[in-house]
């Protein structure tokens, strides 16, 4: 098979080489030159073969609308664009449609894997006709890992399906690693615990809470046992923040899954406006001007 | 009335005033000199006459627990200890036990009004036997705000009920004060919105969110627009948390009052320990060692 | 002044009351012939002297956006357009952009105060020109409650403002709402405690929880003490959501409100999808096919 | 090795086997005569020989500590209590001080493994001093899954250190339930996706939520796809409150794992308390008394 893939960073760099083992012919192309095959985009649809099938390797919004808006005028009737990228589901239904406009096919593939994904395969969840999705199958089945009838799924017909499963994805991640993190803070503050990271350690086996996470947290503390060379930062990606808009568009309680995004906002914070709102009313209950400091402890106040 | 009242702080200093201001004698102990009426506990019970009622205002734990102790040695048959501090409800049930065996009568009382409750009077809310609030109730109506039955409850026979009720209250207070936290941070943030200490002032009237708390906040903003001064910090007493694991005990759903305390928590930690746990998860979906900065943005990974 | 008010349900009603006794000349349209004054919104604008202002008060989302659209038809330079509903805030750029091609002019305005307000004010956020607040502006001054600077807010010169404003009023709502409504329980639950409703009561005068939420649920409880007249179901509106989105749009960390928010929406569900998922988890512990019952008690099983 | 073992239910029952097949000597006691080797505890301290080693898995609480307090009076100096049930980690220090005053010692063990712990192994985090721990480990090794370092881990020299990482696993395990069941409600919920478990099966390779938990639940809807035949209820044990009772007296933020909580209390509730007062509230909002349904939608009233 020959495909086109659009984005050679850290994901699409290894996602060629994977499928260039696998035995594909890609052609890849990239803003930056030291790492693209061709010079254009022009160039990159050139090269193929038709039926032509671009996949689309970009940061979600502007960067894949706009791939997608100058794929439609390269390419025509019975091609195929996949957008491989973090894009909003929703983003799907309507580049979808534009495509449509000249028969050009669309599949959205969320993709999961990492720099892992090289050499073990990258998961994939896709929506999209069956027909379209029959047009990229040798590409998946070079991406996903091999040995395994998991890691690959059609999430479902409509465009945005394969996203949506993604961000729900995500959103569970999310969730899945709050709740390691909140249970290592608790064994790091307790005074009866010594070993933490063999303890953790030791969870990798036989226990209710072993996984993947669970391993990438075992290792990072046996390198920094109580991540000293860390800060508490965490960046969230959209996919976190949609889930929760899509929960609450579907009326789904998700307390967890939107703790866990609040405490990535938090983490980003130095201050926290709400905190100094708080504080702000607890001065006020000593009925004097505010202070900059915590109030003296030592009596019976039992009003802060 | 003769009343002893033990622990001259913000609070019992001026409950000791509004009490003789309403016609009560009060003889007041504190460990202070400087603001103590007998230089002894056993000086404070002397002076009283028979059945003598004295009220404990320390702090709760330890200093309350000895003080009833010791009272407990300096007071007999038909006496009364009323606990005004803000005392875990199971201490009550405690030292009411404690005071029988000598047929001494105790109370516990929470106490809310703050600085303003010199003036405005402070809410009391009570347990224990009827036939011994009988005993303090001279100092109950002097100590409640005037002109309305509000203010003051019974809140049921068994010792603890009082603390429990109190308890409850602050707990809500807690949430209640997230509450408006959150919304202040929301309106700062908006680009929309231009006047946020005027949108919190015009709440004072007429709106659904109208509230005491909503006053102090609005004070506030007015003298500080975006609380420069002051850092998002906020200590919790004892009383969150008991109402957080009194709903624990009875399985009570409790989603913001306790989401508002662990805020307090967060607020107080310079660094989170959890947060760096999912620092160092993110960083090893990177299959590379640990960094102190988040990983640069720009391509399509949509895992982390 | 003269004054089109379209959309006179339990809100648009009592508001057409309370400015004509404030004075104002108001013409009132709804599709319901018995309480419209005029049988079409044409005849509305008819009777209205230039410039003329008309009063939006329908459902938030369609109803108002075709009733905005046809205000633009039969309006014209000078005139002006108030979305007093609920409106999303992001609804009111685009209406303002649209009256403005007829050189129309938009005031969004967030009302607050339910049946209360015909006797005792609206609580009034608005947002929008300076200029065109102005020519609505007796109005306000009507409608909002009588005796007071508050309760009348001019919240930015954007469309959506006061939206916007009102929205977070919401949120916050919701949240304190909560908060009672989860000490509440604890206090029901408690065996300690017997006078849940006097408990209430007395928190009226004195305490930091007072406020306006407080008076609603004593009187509540006071008629029918352990609710068991009612449902614990409750709707949300459009704002509790619109509220969260903004946050996480604004990355503001929104434990409180919503937790809130996802409370309502477990409110309404027969059976709970995730907690079926949680019990087949629990189930699998097991190792043997699903059950409809939670497993026996009595071993020591520490996994589930 | 000669050991006793206490409760030969589900956990004891296969834990006698699986240490018989490593080819240690085991005799258990059961109050249940069916599955008991010996007809009292005294009978079984009289079979093993000196140092005696009695491993206790009971119920946690009373149980488990009148059968501590009778092999107190049953065991002498150099023998060894293990408690390998559930017990709180506060009970702990007390047990061993107790059975210290006679020269006993004692190990905490927390146990993971459920039913697939007799042919998988069992997970075993203990506590206590490491002399105490030797001679209890080749009962340890035999437990513990073969061809591997992990499943086994001295958690800390302190009685209690066991049980206290046993409880932040449960807790943990809470969690990340919580997560995959919101993520399953939204994926159910939405009409984009179309093949539920398919996704979630797929997820099991080659995703960061991959997972052992994710195994069972893909397992369980796989056999019923929309869990049509549970009921979405789920009991907690003690471990769950207990780490959330322990993040709160450790100032940890525990927003996840007390959520992950608090949703099983309300799965458990046929009627929500606290939401109850929400509809009381919305209804005083009307003005009128309460009702048994929520109100008609269909107006612009933007306070409820």
């Amino acid at each position: 098979m020959h495909i086109g893939l659009v984005g050679l960073g850290k994901m699409g760099g290894n996602m060629r080489t994977r499928m260039r083992n696998a035995g594909l012919t890609v052609v890849g192309y990239d803003r930056n030159p030291d790492v693209s095959d061709v010079d254009s985009l022009a160039a990159l649809v050139d090269a193929l073969p038709s039926p032509k099938v671009v996949w689309v390797m970009v940061p979600s919004g502007d960067p894949t609308r706009s791939t997608i808006a100058e794929l439609k005028e390269l390419l025509g009737e019975g091609d195929l664009v996949v957008d491989g990228g973090n894009s909003k589901y929703t983003d799907d239904a309507v580049n979808a449609a534009s495509l449509a406009e000249k028969g050009i096919g669309f599949v959205d593939c969320g993709v999961s894997g990492g720099v892992w994904g090289l050499e073990n395969g990258y998961a994939l969840m896709y929506g999209g006709a069956a027909e379209d999705a029959a047009k990229v199958m040798p590409a998946f089945e070079a991406l996903k890992p091999g040995d395994t009838e998991d890691g690959l799924v059609h999430c479902g017909s409509a465009p945005g399906a394969g996203h949506f499963a993604k961000m729900v994805h995500n959103g569970i991640e999310y969730a899945m690693m709050q709740a390691y993190a909140e249970g290592w803070e608790l064994l790091e503050k307790s005074e009866l615990v010594e070993n933490v990271p063999d303890i953790f350690s030791s969870w990798r086996t036989g226990t209710v809470v072993r996984s993947w996470l669970l391993d990438l947290l075992t290792e990072a503390i046996r390198e920094d046992e109580h991540l000293d060379k860390l800060r508490g930062y965490a960046e969230d990606s959209g996919e976190g923040r949609w889930t929760v808009e899509a929960a609450i568009e579907n009326a789904v309680p998700m307390h967890v899954i939107a703790a866990s995004l609040f405490a990535r906002f938090t983490s980003r914070q130095d201050d926290s406006p709400a905190m100094k709102a708080i504080a702000a009313m607890r001065n006020q209950f000593g009925g004097h001007a505010v202070h900059t400091e915590p109030p003296p402890g030592g009596e019976a106040n039992p009003d802060v």
